[in-house]
């Protein structure tokens, strides 16, 4: 029998502007100049070697906040119900988030980083470096996003639990 | 008290050449034609809807034949110890691998890809889609990897479990 369930575990917490999803920025891109930081478990900071030499990195973390899972969804930036896997909506069956934000410091065990779209209090597990030639891809088909109707930036409620639950 | 532990399900399984870790490509840019496909469980083939309009999609899976945590590494393209999580290295606190593989078509709960540096039989754990205006960003600096002084594309056994364990 194969193992089909994962345990993952915070390796830290990023800490944002942004208290709740309504305003929070739908990725990096719309984020631009927002600034946090990530308190790295102290078990951890061995890992942190020759991270501050990377201008980006991903971030890895754990939609702590999502609403249960929704298999199709209206994207932020259309009008149309998609399948959930070809957009980012965080109701997921797994709730990992996956952002590229840029670095600008390490101090001990603390990340501090630029271009945020991540919820407060947002459970890290884990961090890649954002490497060119490793992830920058050209590419001349992006799906339903080449045609997105709305140039919406920030999130609403729609795929998270409600306040105060 | 924060919750810090999630649990992470299997969604699907990857299909790739890849038996073991030993003359696996390293990166997506390093298996450039390897073609593999993904089997989705069928509970989620909803959520696939859309997904062939992209080019490109990312694919996050659990590394399920990586050795134990190791937070300082000797990456496969350098000489030097690095810190875990400057590198791509499998033997992270969680688990998770990321690949930006080509998308080449959807058939009902098979979705053939190619560019693929999977080990066979990965349990998949999430599909995004590849975006460029999100996730193309450029940079003028990726630390060590900008002077690596190996040229290995390949994966030997460092970061993996012994076979027949």
């Amino acid at each position: 029998m194969e193992q089909t369930n994962f345990t993952c575990k915070s390796i830290g917490i990023v800490h944002t502007p942004f208290k709740q999803a309504e305003g929070t920025p739908i990725q990096p891109v719309k984020g631009k100049g927002v600034k946090g930081w990530v308190e790295i478990d102290n078990a951890y900071v061995d890992g942190l070697k020759d991270l501050d030499g990377f201008e980006r990195i991903w971030l890895l973390f754990w939609c702590h906040r999502s609403s249960e899972v929704k298999l199709q969804v209206k994207p932020y930036m259309d009008r149309e119900i998609r399948g959930l896997f070809s957009t980012r909506a965080p109701s997921r069956p797994n709730a990992i988030g996956m952002s590229c934000v840029k670095l600008l410091s390490v101090e001990g065990n603390r990340l501090n980083i630029e271009d945020v779209d991540i919820l407060d209090g947002t459970p890290l597990l884990d961090i890649k470096p954002y490497v060119k030639k490793f992830d920058h891809f050209q590419v001349s088909r992006c799906g339903w996003t080449d045609n997105a109707v709305s140039e919406d930036t920030q999130a609403d409620n729609r795929f998270f639990q409600k306040e105060n639950q």
